[in-house]
């Protein structure tokens, strides 16, 4: 059974500001669940699973013994649900500490004001695949663990930290590490080798890269086109240079 | 002012069979209209767009004579459009006729059920991006003419022919042309020189690709892994590999 309360704190976690306020995001979904579950980094503080999902994961209720456990029906899954098809399960986490460390020697990624949920969660996801294990976004970026950021990323949520810092001021912090910024009008990627540090500019899907950053790169590269598409997805571009960089 | 019989005809293009028997697709938004109007390869039939639209696009009324053009109102254009944020234009075009040719001697992308509009759309824009000027999908992949399809496209669509085939009828008929199979158990990407004919086969994004083609496949190729993610998103690896391979 739901209570009123659960369901309207549940809800209120699709709003960044109140799930700062109350240091917690939703996840959905039996692969996401168990991915998150597996992982340390993330500390599960609620679970609603259906008796179809329980019947599965009956033993989380040992393993786990200071989550709150919940059976509910498919109708309350469905009040609860950001899904436009509910899932099982939905979890609730508590947001994780961001811990940016030896960033002077790692490849990070940067994100200038990728807006699209769907964009961002599959950035998370990319950087997950190639070890990148740090995300520093801009504030006015999509917020990491808003309920679609977290669906797009699959899981990889829990494996990559993830800071929100005003760019401008971050790198003053960090002169001595390379920017290479991805732009219409920059160096052909193959022309770069491979790289062990620096960090990875991705600009706004529609404005690309602001120009005071853009002008603080010490590297500007552009995937070659030989077609006559305007752009590529910002997501498409930040696999398309990772592999090749790293 | 628009007719009852407009808006039930424009909804009906939400349906694939409904748009395979009127031939015709819906497109939206002031720069995919652009595009679209831009090409030769694709015709409009009829143009719904706000007065602030229209006073900017006034000269379409010349170049384009054939075509009905609408001045609607921002209500009724709520009516009928498929986003959710209805952008001043909506134009309903003729789908384009199936054109192709020399896949012999080309790099053509071949998928194998890829289900997400937004992932289909983004692998088209992809495809322009490195003039791959083919794509052959199995009959149970989206629908190209969806709207979000269109829509996740950016334009692209009107300058890369797809077709719908099942994939081992057509395979059948192209024996000679060598199968770059993308799985997670291939050899890594980077082992593979470029190639200039093949045909790039991407599956769906939970199975990947049937064990039947990629059996078939002279190639399995693998985006080389090096964290933890269990997968890649089906367009971000077109990205990658035709990056790689062209």
């Amino acid at each position: 059974m739901l209570t009123k309360s659960q369901v309207k704190y549940i809800q209120s976690l699709n709003q960044k500001k109140l799930r700062q306020e109350n240091g917690a995001f939703v996840a959905e979904g039996p692969k996401i669940l168990n991915e998150l579950l597996a992982t340390k980094n993330i500390e599960p503080l609620a679970i609603y699973g259906t008796a179809a999902w329980w019947r599965e994961n009956d033993d989380l209720r040992n393993e786990i013994p200071f989550v709150a456990f919940h059976e509910i029906s498919d109708a309350e899954l469905e009040r609860i649900s950001f899904l436009s098809h509910p899932n099982q399960v939905l979890g609730v986490f508590k947001l994780p500490a961001v811990n940016l460390h030896d960033l002077e020697n790692r490849v990070s990624v940067l994100i200038d004001d990728i807006q699209d949920p769907g964009n961002f969660g599959t950035i998370i996801r990319i950087a997950d695949w190639f070890k990148v294990d740090h995300i520093i976004a801009s504030p006015a970026s999509a917020d990491a663990f808003n309920p679609k950021v977290v669906q797009a990323s699959m899981g990889s949520i829990s494996r990559v930290n993830i800071a929100y810092e005003p760019l401008d001021a971050f790198l003053d912090r960090y002169k001595a590490v390379d920017i290479y910024a991805a732009t219409l009008d920059g160096m052909p990627l193959q022309s770069f080798s491979k790289v062990t540090r620096g960090f990875l500019m991705i600009g706004n899907e529609s404005k690309g890269i602001s120009i005071e950053f853009a002008q603080r790169a010490k590297h500007r590269l552009t995937i070659p086109r030989y077609g006559a598409a305007e752009s590529l997805n910002a997501a498409v571009a930040t696999g398309i240079i990772l592999s090749h960089l790293l």
